[in-house]
């Protein structure tokens, strides 16, 4: 992480976009792309000598494979080195494919540990171990790499600044300069014993302020955060979140400080576990991303489309039970969509709303019932409008028996949104009562489950006020 | 935002979490409930007295509100203070609702001046105009209530260090220590000339590495990113996630500094924009939050059920088009829930990627042809599993006409998947073209779509192969 970024030369700059970045976007891609055609590594490089690498890494991803392998090839290792971070796991791990391990270990060297270790998780095994001899931290990063991906150990650096916690603040200081050059973001110093427990937080400014002879523990924060290695990193967000944290401090069991998470890499955990969250309610499992080749698409959705298709059959079989009914007076099929959509579209309005506040916290499972007292209300009240208006709708357009399709219609709507709504509020309360994810609430599953109820009554109601 | 916390005393650390903090959970709340009830303000204020301000806000905000508003009342004004920028919007008005202006003041006074026009935003605006006058930044506010919240300069604080450009790093150093008590995380010092222009950013690492004597324009980095005052948040938020910023600087239309983003106010922004289009996919509108009233909660919802429910209809009308095959093969009925089902399942799994990709600007329009030829090999892949397992399924436990009945439903699958999954991968471009938010791809109205196309392809496949 740094306050601003490394100097570019001004050679497009008449292209930059508001911020002063250079806008990456199609044009420049195809230019690329024709540059290459015509074999102009000059140009292509001057080109990209000038981009941020997040942004050089976005216009990797948008060339050809082919291309972006050529270019990730040409680039200047230190350059290279910073798109590696920027890249897609499995964009990354194709493009490093069959290169030599030396140099797979030379665009490691200049990467904090935390985004060495992310690197070589995407490797396969045998050629991560033949890397990872060549690199300087060999043992932190290979200590890192036992740690689960997304726990606080995976996402922690061995990147930080401790000193004894009874050192003067003169001598911290000399520590800090020692290896600022190296440590690209110092926000604050441990305090540690002889030990390694973690006895403080100092944050840097804390010790400009200081004078001379201050002990560093007698200005420190010893009242401080820290998580340990286990803790997943939904919750690691959380934490730096809630507590407005940049630099979170970990620990192992027994209190001995082993790393630190900066605030940078939890926006990104952040930001991937709200699109994590997103494709679980939406059934799409295994984090797909745009890379993802259509074979890991499609084994991520069929068995959700599978799950779909066994409850959408019982919804069938449903509507199969009362086939009688529908003998009787055809016009009730009619009626399906809109009593199987507005079922499933109440039910995600207020089970969006519930498994926002169950994953961010805010909402305990003792609030479950004050929950569903005011989505009933709200259910009631938008049912009554809706039942109203369909009712209104059939007297206009008069289908078979009009007013009593009007009463079964009405009834059957307001009961349908009150259960849908019910349901969208309890069930992701249900499902983190018993440890899964209250996201999937939304998946094709739950929706499936609200056609089946709504058709039941639907039916019932018909068969009891219609015919 | 801080390294880490003000220190608290220990006196109730037995219940602490993981991470050191007290967790705030419904045992607490209830505690602290009957202690109010037997009016133990003594007991109440020790234990709220170990909190940190975050779990304070949450502790508040499950207490019965009058409560929650003694408590509140009860807080030392530092407290207060702290306690107030965690606070949702709307709870924090209705606490404040009715306080002397005096009062409300004294709390926004520690404030950074961001986190005091956010206070002010949501007061009454006659209530915010007697409060403003009372505070220290007055002018500052002033102006900072000028900018629409959700941009940059709503975003920005005027809390930050600006030094002439050519300053010595001695002399920065001392004006950096000048501020330092006020100001919280001092990350950057910007370089400014005799016109406030933005010049060079200057991390404070640098300054503390630098020999005496050197001039703090030569070791800054000149050219760094900054935004307009009216950029969007949602673009701030990811620029500042690209570029791994810790503090962006805001300057005028003339490239004036005017004040600086911090990168706790943008975590917050990355959380609530995820919201937000996750409740606009599901047919939610306003930004409703936990503590919004059942009013408030059915003006947002009941437009997307309208919405919705004319769709609906629509899909009915399609039916209705095609009763008399209806009449003549009442088992069709049967399977209507499945081709609605399965054409919403699949159409909502494309669009979520699309969605995805749109909104965090990996994917662009040029990228809308490629996306979909991938999402039609599987979308075609994935049709083919499902019809052929229909197929069986009718087979299996035959219903009419079985071979005709397992070729319609076949055909039927295979088309309703593919068209579907076309239609969430295109449908999202579509909207962003027209400068639409994407996300709304995802509501009810597109549901419904699917419906309708589904049904309409359902029934004359019907016609021609199975009646």
């Amino acid at each position: 992480m740094s306050d601003a970024t490394p100097p570019k030369s001004a050679v497009v700059k008449e292209e930059r976009g508001p911020t002063g970045a250079l806008e990456v976007d199609a044009e420049l891609t195809d230019n690329i792309a024709a540059l290459l055609e015509a074999e102009q590594r000059g140009m292509v490089l001057n080109l990209v000598a000038d981009l941020y690498p997040a942004d050089l890494a976005l216009l990797l991803s948008h060339l050809p494979f082919k291309y972006a392998h050529v270019v990730f090839s040409w680039l200047p290792p230190d350059k290279a080195s910073e798109v590696l971070t920027e890249l897609d796991d499995a964009f990354r791990a194709a493009l490093l494919r069959e290169s030599p391990p030396g140099w797979i270990a030379r665009l490691l060297q200049p990467l904090d540990t935390d985004d060495a270790t992310d690197v070589l998780a995407d490797l396969p095994e045998d050629e991560a171990l033949q890397v990872l001899p060549n690199l300087r931290d060999a043992p932190e990063v290979h200590d890192l790499m036992n740690y689960p991906e997304d726990t606080a150990g995976g996402l922690m650096a061995a990147e930080y600044v401790a000193v004894p916690y009874e050192m003067g603040v003169e001598q911290a200081t000399e520590i800090v300069r020692a290896h600022a050059e190296s440590i690209d973001d110092v926000f604050v110093v441990f305090l540690i014993d002889e030990d390694q427990q973690l006895k403080g937080v100092l944050p840097i400014k804390q010790i400009m302020l200081s004078p001379a002879g201050t002990r560093a523990i007698d200005i420190a924060e010893t009242d401080f955060i820290s998580v340990t290695t286990d803790i997943d990193q939904e919750e690691v967000g959380r934490i730096m979140q809630r507590y407005d944290l940049v630099s979170l401090p970990v620990v192992d069991e027994s209190g001995r400080l082993v790393g630190r998470i900066t605030i940078d890499d939890v926006v990104d955990v952040i930001r991937a576990e709200a699109e994590e969250d997103l494709q679980l309610m939406s059934g799409v499992s295994g984090d797909e991303s745009l890379m993802a080749s259509t074979f890991q698409i499609s084994r991520g959705r069929l068995p959700w489309l599978l799950v779909g298709l066994f409850g959408a059959s019982l919804s069938g079989t449903v509507i199969g039970t009362f086939e009688s009914a529908l003998e009787e007076a055809v016009v009730l099929a009619t009626f399906i969509p809109i009593v199987t959509a507005m079922g499933g579209n109440a039910a995600v309005q207020s089970a969006a709303i519930t498994v926002q506040g169950l994953t961010s916290g805010e909402l305990w499972e003792g609030d479950a019932l004050s929950r569903l007292g005011k989505e009933l209300v709200v259910a009631l009240f938008n049912g009554i409008v809706l039942a109203a208006l369909l009712c209104v709708f059939v007297l206009l357009f008069g289908m078979g028996n009009v007013p009593r399709l009007a009463a079964t219609l009405g009834v059957t709507m307001l009961a349908v949104i009150v259960l849908a709504t019910t349901n969208g509020a309890v069930v992701p309360f249900l499902l983190q009562r018993f440890g899964l994810d209250p996201a999937s609430a939304m998946g094709p599953f739950v929706t499936t489950l609200n056609d089946i109820i709504g058709l039941t009554v639907y039916f019932l109601i018909a068969l009891a006020l219609y015919l």
